[in-house]
């Protein structure tokens, strides 16, 4: 939900838009946060948002909305202003971001706008654009402050109070040879704390970490956090200083990262991005269904190999919805540990240390369960016969080893797929549940057959 | 899995432990940054861990590994060494991560080891656990760098070139009047280029976000990452400075709650922490596979009302699981994509397009999928018979009905748990597939039953 403070926003820019109200309208926005604005852009309409940007305060206003909203959206507001107007724009936004927002518009307006760009920033975006968008390369900002080791911290001073407002993200200052190769870095609290005639070679930490451009965006932001740094500097193959990947970029990946394994896990894709299309959609979710249906249909034919011991004994057929809830819910628990566990990267001792005791606990909770719904349907179907007894554990035994089975099997798909090297969040979610369900029915309806 | 680098000191660490080789394994500690030993610090057992912490470097590295490690193993660490010892090393560690392994104790234990800290440090530990942990007062630093509005830029950089390291986290200069009431901010960088005769108050931004004690975790997390700040300043009631919250501790936040998220929509509470206690997950997990088998129940009532129809028909029978996985899908897919939006404070017109989107796609693959089926069944069951078309159509209408209905019911959901203030999350995993599923299949079978 929205704080009430960006409601309020979204209610007054609204009713302001309806009445046309420009000079209020202005007024409002001056007054208005950037990113608050960028927040709430996706409640608007495109033709709203047009007309929001067009009444921001001044272009850097305009440029930082156009950055923090969602690029699929922004891409969209620049593809309808007028080429040259658009050109403007995108000079205010960060080389990384004009990047991304030029891969969501068609190929012929993003080489448009490109060629109208500035000649310094065209080429800035050109050489991003060179790199996989979800790389260290693609998500880095090329503009950082690096200087000769033979600087001194006087000279490093002056050169910081002497760089463009741009640079406004600077946490570090790094050192570099001749070549340009990354040597070291300093804080800025380092550059403070030394006396002014130090060179930069003499009082930098030499053991800096970097990445290569090639890297996923996914292991920057992990390296960032677990070393606690605020920027990681991008080298190329001679160790040669590119670009860095900064702590709020981190923030972003870990924050998209994270919707993105949620959302596969439910065989939903990468939805949120785009509200707009039904038949995206539509399409995207097909195959998970299929694969769904296909799970079904295998159910189909097994329960119709047991036409005779279920017409004879009913309560079978009426138990099979609960036991696929209870394997299903038992095999998304086991999956959903393992992925998490596969995401944090930890080691191979702590994920079979996971399966071991999922399984355990699968098997105890089928246990308990098995002879609860056993019991509970022996009594209700059949309270007085003495076959009650064998199907109640039939019924009873069956659940238990579909949910140990499930536990098991929903630890060892995510598994698998990550060996593979295939994300294991995709395996998580309709592919597990179909797999569990066909599994799980076969065990109760073996045990079930055999046992009334 | 986890990155070469860390597999090889992991097993390196792990044959030294072996052998009891101390002067080795303390030749490589001294070389291991403290953050790679507290990552794979799960991967070892309890007395490995006492040991390894035993021979890292010095105090400072095993602070900072206990600090960076689960604090549900660390804790176990500290409560295992003598009370003196453990008390010098809490004095290693910030107070906020302290007063978060003390919550990780026994109460005893915990009061024991408080009472043995340094003066200064149990007052800072014990004036932060006032606030609930997962509150900004909770997880705010109470080392911050604050001056008063009449001192000057030179001032500043004299103070934080007097200021001692534990400080490392210097991002940004508070203002403070002399009721230490916050009335601004400087970057660092700000100070670096503002002339050294400049008072504070004259160039700070006054128009700083700071947040209260009591505002939840999530919401700092989610305000330093809109606005992207390294530091949000957490004031009391009378807008006094009392800590802050650190980009490090926002990076943390945002991971735990995503994995929070992600375990909760699958209805396994809060396992990763704690990987060691059977008997924890079979009692956290069972009342979500109670509420799961009340489903089955229901199911299992509701088939029992149909027993005409479903003997009579029995490819009926043979579809329900199919019936189940496809509604379960669908509704999982729709909670989801509601659960993100909601994570994501989007406002209602996003939520109520979202709803009515999902609700359409829902309902069209239901239309494609119940007619591929349903067309399946009639040519599967019964070839060449007349009634096939009116059993084709039973099931492939039910089918149909049973995923346009779950696709509403899994929006609807989290957006009434959302209001009712409860964690979204919790209405999309098992609860939501309970519903489905007694909603698809009571669809399902008043269909099938007056079709067929």
């Amino acid at each position: 939900m929205l704080t009430p403070k960006l409601q309020m926003l979204e209610r007054t820019l609204k009713r302001l838009l309806r009445r046309g109200a420009a000079g209020p309208l202005e007024r409002v926005l001056v007054k208005t946060h950037a990113a608050d604005l960028a927040f709430i852009f996706t409640s608007f309409s495109h033709n709203e948002r047009v007309q929001l940007i067009e009444h921001c305060a001044d272009d850097e206003m305009r440029g930082d909305v156009l950055a923090s909203a969602e690029h699929a959206i922004s891409a969209e507001v620049l593809a309808s202003l007028p080429r040259q107007r658009a050109a403007e724009l995108m000079g205010e936004i960060e080389p990384d971001d004009v990047s991304d927002l030029l891969e969501h518009m068609e190929e012929k307006e993003a080489a448009e706008l490109l060629a109208l760009m500035q000649g310094e920033e065209r080429e800035e975006v050109e050489e991003l654009s060179r790199y996989e968008s979800t790389t260290a390369g693609g998500i880095m900002s090329p503009r950082f402050f690096a200087l000769d080791r033979d600087k001194t911290v006087r000279e490093a001073i002056a050169a910081l109070q002497a760089v463009d407002t741009e640079l406004e993200m600077v946490f570090y200052v790094y050192v570099v040879n001749e070549l340009e190769q990354l040597l070291g870095v300093l804080s800025l609290r380092q550059l403070v704390v030394n006396k002014p005639d130090t060179k930069l070679f003499d009082v930098m930490t030499s053991d800096v970490i970097s990445v290569s451009t090639h890297v996923d965006q996914e292991e920057v932001a992990q390296l960032a956090s677990r070393y606690g740094l605020l920027a990681v500097p991008v080298v190329d193959d001679t160790n040669k200083l590119l670009g860095i990947v900064t702590v709020d970029d981190v923030i972003d990946v870990l924050r998209e990262e994270a919707t993105e394994d949620i959302l596969r896990m439910a065989g939903a894709g990468d939805e949120i991005g785009d509200q707009r299309k039904v038949l995206r959609s539509v399409l995207s979710r097909f195959p998970w269904l299929l694969a769904t249906g296909i799970g079904g249909a295998a159910s189909a034919a097994l329960l119709s190999l047991y036409t005779a011991p279920l017409t004879n004994y009913l309560p079978l057929v009426f138990f099979i919805p609960l036991v696929l809830g209870l394997a299903g819910v038992t095999g998304i628990q086991s999956a959903t540990i393992v992925v998490t566990i596969v995401a944090q990267g930890r080691g191979r001792s702590v994920l079979l240390a996971t399966v071991a005791r999922q399984t355990i606990v699968g098997t105890l909770l089928g246990l308990v369960l098995g002879s609860m719904v056993g019991s509970f349907a022996g009594w209700w179907w059949d309270p007085l016969q003495a076959t009650s007894l064998f199907a109640s554990l039939a019924i009873g035994l069956g659940i238990a080893a579909a949910m140990s089975a499930a536990a098991l099997l929903g630890c060892l798909l995510p598994w698998i797929f990550s060996r593979l090297r295939i994300d294991p969040a995709l395996a998580a979610g309709p592919f597990a549940a179909m797999a569990v369900d066909v599994v799980g029915l076969a065990l109760y309806l073996v045990i079930g057959a055999n046992l009334t």
